[in-house]
């Protein structure tokens, strides 16, 4: 692939709690202009899109998102010229999900959390999305609290019962997560568990890695070329982290990982036409401000794809093959180190975009405007 | 120190923010009985303290626990069976914290941090309290959002304008985090970064060691043993953690780790009379009962210290200055493999205290009474 | 399984290696006594066996223990009462796998390392071994160095090259490891990727899980449960690690943590009668003496092992089952708790063991006996 | 400071034991061109200095390069336009220091570890070198087989005795290790300790600060300013990690991160002159090309000097002064983001060095050259 054609083929998905509120669990800090519906979530989300061209859809977390009549919220969206993608489910908010949802112990709970996917699926046939996204938050505090091979087999049958649901264009995505917000167990904490269990499901189901979610030290880019060899990459959760699963901005922690994740997602085929591998942000703006965040996020996401597409595979490989370790490592980081910020400013001005899409933001008066809109009735967050 | 004498002197605070709500970001699970008032914490520390006999003092965080007549607060806890302990600020919840406290850029918000710690030393005027701990949540979520070097010499100020304020009977208690809430840089990071501060301002200025705010892989006994011979230890926040600041039950994830700090506690005179070593609690039970969790905690403390009274000194120091390395672990691992549990259960009812306090805790019907009488208004959490 | 079963079941297999000297890229420090030969390993190994009963078993490593004359080897084995058991292949020490041996980029370099393990298979053959282990060293130091893709791929064609020979009872145990020698990317690096690996193989393939290759916070019982629950568990590798592969005697580091995968071990049936779950030992006793070091390290597995047996599987599921987060803990660790040492020492006199075998190591004059007679000639170590 | 000066003040202290074999416990690859004696070293060094200009000293490690004449030494580098630097003792590789050296429990150990330091000073009155670089390698491997607070006791003693022996120009500088080659308790495991000791030593005793040296997580700029702070930062020693302390080329691994420790050093003053801040890499080339990858390490920390150098302060402090999170990330980000190779080739061609180095070298024959001469007797290596 031309680095030209990856970065024609790069969309990124924002999700639409990136506009609400976030912090902590020691405090979540509200801003003024924060949305109050998903419709203002949508509008926010538009905005990213307008100035940057990246963001041609947004993901819904249901039931933050939840809404009477799906159609009228598409067509929302699409005059303000995105579309409605990713569905994500919820398992980890309800009174009743305190010991477990798809794994739980009582079959009314898990039947209540199967239900709750079909609900799902249910809202990505009214909206058209691909993707269910199951992030499941079920888990163990303490040594002894679960029966961790039950709670395997609990989660196999529930996940059986809702891919029977699944349409034969859409698919289930299984997100992994290391820990949090289980402490000590957690029912699919790595790429392999949650590949074991797409593997079984079928073809409609992958896997989402969230770059995030692992152990400190783990390769990313390893797991990405692997679950790619083993066609089961389904999507991406991109954020950043210096410690836990921080979703800090994308890039922003270590701009060289993300590099090489974009090199593997390119040399594997990832963004090939009707690859089927989905990227999407899955981030928390504690501090800083929520729009500009998203800008900063897509771009550079975009950033690195271009600097990947730079590295010249030729001689690459030609190094690779003669055990010239120095020479190999430094064809890849000419490519890292390579400024391609005036090459991406012309491809923006060549599609009528802003050529500088932050600064583009703060002379657009949008901030101000929301924020003087967007008084009265509560934020919008995780709770609601 | 005889093993007899280590658990005679043992003595264990409460935080009162154990017995309210807590959780992850994700959630806050509520539970029924969960006290609305100060008093009602207070109420529930007196119990633990009634069948253990280990938890005589109860620590209060400010605001959360604020009141007017704190000698009538105290008056409360002292007709309970217990007394008023540390009193721990608050740095994170206040929308001017957003970005620091102690450590602002801005002179204004400083000076807001500092007096509230002087209304925490009036507090502490007023409830006989000894120590100011400060943890401070102070820190930065991305590389170049605030001066490194300048966060810390206004910490520097910032702590020396509090310090003048503490009485010659009290002490500042300085906390360090690896992170969390702040996800790139933490002002107080690490036990060398706590030392440095209180060993500039003096004598009654000490370190809190929190056993959950280490790194990966960190060897907690160490900086035990180091901070006992510099004569800077003052306290410590009991916890245990597989990932993060976990904050589950202190001696759930690794209760040999838990032995190896009590050996150097008590190798190092931290539980002779008048050591200045404050042990407390600082833990969340979001999804154990609150009050048996914490009774099983300072049994789990007194279980360790029991195990840890029970190495062979004489033989240990043979073995190590011999270089047996094998004979030397053997001894160590002697004790903590000792079953110490009927020995505690004499050593209770020598003192007229249950057996087994869990159990009497079940028994006694306290938590169906606080349920019945608990009801209405909102219940304590970490927000109020 | 009744725990007197799971401890009638239980055999943990030596590796010839831990009786020769190793250390660290610093310094490798060599003792008296060091076997020189495979014969004088396998005394050693047989020693242990006398002793405690548990380790019928010698691994060996190839070329470390290549002899001309396995059947020899098998009789002298057999004479002091131990078998052959597993084949390790060795594909980390000829200079021509500097850059990786079954994903080398020559094909010439990648048949030789076929080649080696075909020749392990004809070890086997000879000596009856079931399983042939792959631990295998190949990665990159550097970003850009290897394709990481093709690498897979390679190793797969190498992996069904070799598989291609593995005889109707015998079985390729494939080990993972998150990093070392390999100091960017590990070709093999996660239980996924083996788990991928041997399921594409067939049945005679299975993992290898070796508790020290891990990323930090890695929850390895979850990862024994799983490898049980999808029947891809072929054996452990035990040891211990406080920060990388530090390859300390089993159950030193974090008792609990071997405590909790030997209750998942027996909860998943691993110590069934045919389980097909092959414990041992890698571990290097680096300043510790080495015939004593496996004899502790057996007793810490058999300790772990009779504890994890003691669990109340009853009460445990009524408190899991009824949500009793305490409760449920409380039954796991009270079988942790549980002094087992006298029970044990009675196990061992009723089958004419020594009660104390590491006493009984030191009063039989062995190790002064071989002091004595092994001078002269090269100890064995990792180089030969 | 201006970047122009930064760079212009910029040495990096090259090891001579960079340029010998090296590699993990596992295998010590060889290369042709070794070198085989001190000088062989320092001509390999001059090499690096001569194509780069930047690395005008090289450490000795004593007694890897001990040698009878060392002003003989001294005028053999001068004649290559290179200068003796720091000397480095040796405390891991004596059979005695198998459990300790400057912190051994007995006497006669502790004082042969004190005397090789001695001679470590002699040695730097005749080479004129400022500093005695201590990384003690001292520490246990289990729980129990050492006393942690005596052997902190020892410490201060022994380092005590030597420091009295560093002259009025000299420094005693303190290394601090998480771990290895100890795997549970390392003597001086973090700059806390190290801190502790140098300035309970005196004014000329300082920190180096190894960027491999740290727990997963730790953010190392963190350590740099507080360091520079307390005026106790010493040396650096370079290499860069993705797990343990892998000794990689300095910002292989995360240049972002060697931009953040240059931007505090030069933030800190450490590029001042005068500053007393000693760069020097340690580094091992296991399976790379030696001299390639020390210029391959100078080169990385020029760039990320001149990019540290970039940033815009001003615009910096704006921003942090104002909350603008996002405007902060930006101007540090520009200048990280901002390509300045071909800033750095216009700063050699100026100077009159070959523009690129790396290119240079391979044209210069240097290599062919050396794989020539050196045939024949032990190449270096770690062990001599």
């Amino acid at each position: 692939m031309s680095p030209a054609d990856a970065l024609d083929n790069l969309s990124i998905e924002l999700p639409s709690w990136a506009f609400g509120n976030s912090g902590t669990r020691f405090k979540v800090f509200s801003t003024p202009g924060t949305p109050r519906t998903v419709e203002e979530k949508i509008a926010d989300a538009a905005t990213v899109h307008r100035l940057t061209g990246l963001a041609p859809t947004v993901a819904l977390h249901i039931p933050w998102d939840a809404v009477d009549d799906y159609p009228a919220l598409g067509a929302y969206a699409d005059d303000l010229g995105v579309r409605l993608g990713t569905i994500n489910s919820n398992t980890f908010q309800d009174e009743d999900y305190r010991f477990g949802s798809l794994t739980h112990v009582e079959k009314k709970v898990r039947q209540k959390a199967v239900d709750h996917h079909l609900e799902c699926v249910e809202v990505m046939n009214e909206t058209g999305s691909r993707d269910l996204k199951i992030w499941l938050a079920d888990g163990t505090n303490y040594p002894g609290q679960g029966d961790i091979r039950r709670r395997q087999d609990r989660l196999t049958e529930s996940l059986a019962a809702i891919y029977e649901h699944i349409g034969a264009n859409q698919r289930l995505v299984l997100e992994y997560k290391f820990f949090e917000p289980a402490l000590y167990m957690t029912d699919v904490p790595d790429w392999g568990s949650a590949y074991a269990h797409v593997a079984a499901l079928g073809e409609r189901a992958v896997v989402c890695l969230d770059t995030g979610h692992h152990a400190p030290g783990t390769n990313i880019e390893f797991i990405v070329a692997q679950l790619l060899r083993l066609r089961k990459l389904g999507s991406f959760d991109f954020n950043s982290r210096f410690y836990a699963d921080d979703d800090l901005i994308v890039g922003a922690a270590d701009p060289f990982q993300l590099f090489r994740i974009m090199f593997e997602v390119i040399r594997g085929g990832g963004l090939d036409a009707g690859s089927g591998v989905a990227l999407m942000l899955d981030q928390c703006h504690n501090v800083e401000a929520k729009i500009p965040g998203q800008i900063r996020s897509v771009l550079n996401v975009q950033e690195m794809t271009a600097r990947a597409g730079l590295v010249d595979t030729e001689a690459l490989t030609e190094a690779q093959e003669s055990g010239d370790v120095l020479a190999a490592n430094a064809v890849f980081m000419d490519a890292f180190y390579t400024d391609v910020r005036p090459r991406l400013a012309r491809w923006r001005t060549d599609r009528d975009l802003p050529e500088d899409p932050m600064a583009a933001f703060a002379r657009s008066g949008y901030q101000q405007q929301v924020d003087a809109e967007r008084v009265g009735g509560p934020q919008s967050g995780w709770g609601a």
